[in-house]
């Protein structure tokens, strides 16, 4: 499994709006034979990637996958299919699919006669690679996290506005492998007026990644045609609205599953205002400042009753940085 | 050593300006026949309170002791001589005196031809039961540990000011227990004014701890006389200054050696300017607040490259808040 979550982490990113899947292939011995991950929306799943390298070694073996193997028949043929063809003897999976129209591979695979288990690292996928796909699946919305990096008193930025560099090259390194595997980065139109970021993923030396995720401008209003984020290194669209919804809906009428959040403060309130942050991925730089903009503004929360509860899913050092991985706590 | 040190943490904040030390006595078979720990100032110290226990036990056996032992008469006889006529065969000690009046206590044992070790769980003693007695004995100022809890937005309140609770149960318990052990709690007179805190040592229930520490409100101007601070739950000292020296001055002539500053921000700035905080202890709770008063303010930091550098000590869970202790970087 672990070999099969590898190789789905490398895809993230190019399989929009299918899953990003891995699957490894193990021979009758145990010996690993093939390993896959879902290609490019048209090519193949990982399954069928896996087995073609396996060929004829899959026969008797196990199939080891991230996601329960499809069902049904899209571009491609269902992939619970090609694993009984295959003759592979067992599959082991992570996750169901929740998607009614694929699900049902487990009850195909065993009425087959293969032996059929689930679970099998179940959260390290569910919270890892498969993540942003599994909510789009259940709510029919791109998952959105929502990132910023702060000093340790809250500041996202000085009095002046500087913020070159508020977190670490460790963590500023994480952002942009971050970025290229999201499908599309939004920020406001305040931050592009402000900051003039470019919002692409680039390499420790500045060089730009070669996959880049859609850049999103959201707010009323044009935008200078000398900003950056409209340069040509990457596809950009601006949506004329401040409403979360519109933003989702048109984002998932592209096909995008995966959404990064970076900005600005007000955007973000309106987003979580909405209930519409789905992780928040926050890097405390030990740094302190004593002035300067915060994170979130207009949140609707006027009294401390009124709090947005959330929940600490993860906490790591990034470098000198504390990174904390947070969602919306159940209600 | 645990349980020298566990002896210390129960006295902490009861032996100031002396040091809350631990001592364990194991007779020659390796048994623990003695633990003591400092008593009130003019009462004897942790390796005769454990010698006492121990008796005619602790002849050939090995004192364990969080600190060096002094080798100075003061209000009590050199801790180094006590141990010597006991007939202790080995002492091992986790952190040397940086006192010059009471060091050379090691010497004393070795020159006495007793095995002496060092450094057994410095890093603990050091980090805790004798952080703040440590920095008093290196520096001549009371060691300060700045604690706040914000929101995962950086917020110490709501719009409206509120701001119970931010932080859960599980971190104002851990705040008591903090209060219970030090020596002094800081305030501002704007914190008084606009919260009127009663800044008390509590147990779960509200009711009020044994000890208290010294309540000190900062600031130049009156205090509303039905001010809680001004109860009489615990002693209060007015300290009519802004400047951090000051204040440390006054609190050092009056034996403090640990204090706890509780707020507001711009106290907390004057602090931070002056490099005298010592420590950041924070409670970062998961709520979003999106409005409302941050931690720090007017620390003298305009632009990003000014921004005072502090390094990650600690990060740990405390319920569900995420506990960061951090301490200025080296310079």
């Amino acid at each position: 499994m672990r070999a099969a979550i590898a190789a789905s982490e490398r895809v993230r990113g190019t399989t929009s709006p299918n899953p990003p899947v891995g699957a490894a292939l193990l021979d009758a011995a145990g010996q690993l034979v093939g390993v896959g991950a879902t290609r490019p929306p048209g090519g193949p799943h990982a399954e069928v990637v896996a087995l073609a390298e396996a060929g004829e070694r899959a026969r008797g073996g196990t199939a080891v996958v991230t996601l329960e193997p499809c069902a049904h028949q899209g571009r491609t043929g269902p992939c619970a299919l090609a694993l009984i063809e295959a003759g592979v003897a067992e599959v082991v999976f992570a996750t169901a699919d929740p998607n009614p129209k694929a699900a049902g591979g487990a009850e195909l695979l065993r009425a087959a006669g293969i032996t059929v288990r689930q679970g099998l690292l179940a959260q390290d996928v569910e919270r890892g690679p498969l993540r942003a796909w599994l909510h789009y699946a259940r709510t029919g919305r791109p998952h959105v996290t929502w990132k910023y990096a702060a000093s340790l008193d809250g500041r996202v930025a000085a009095a002046d506005g500087t913020s070159r560099w508020i977190s670490s090259a460790d963590s500023r390194a994480q952002v942009h492998l971050l970025r290229r595997q999201v499908d599309a980065i939004v920020a406001g139109r305040g931050t592009v007026l402000a900051d003039d970021p470019q919002l692409t993923a680039r390499a420790e030396d500045g060089s730009p990644a070669e996959r880049q995720p859609l850049r999103v401008v959201v707010g009323t209003g044009d935008l200078p045609p000398a900003a950056r984020v409209l340069d040509d290194s990457a596809p950009t669209v601006h949506l004329r609205t401040n409403d979360p919804d519109e933003v989702l809906a048109e984002l998932a009428a592209r096909g995008v599953v995966d959404v990064l959040l970076e900005g600005g403060p007000r955007l973000a309130g309106g987003f979580l205002k909405s209930r519409r942050v789905d992780r928040a991925l926050v890097y405390i730089a030990p740094k302190l400042l004593g002035a300067g903009p915060v994170a979130l503004a207009d949140a609707g929360v006027s009294t401390i009753t009124q709090a947005l509860h959330w929940s600490v899913e993860e906490v790591t050092m990034s470098g000198p940085d504390v990174r904390i991985s947070a969602v919306p706590a159940e209600e």
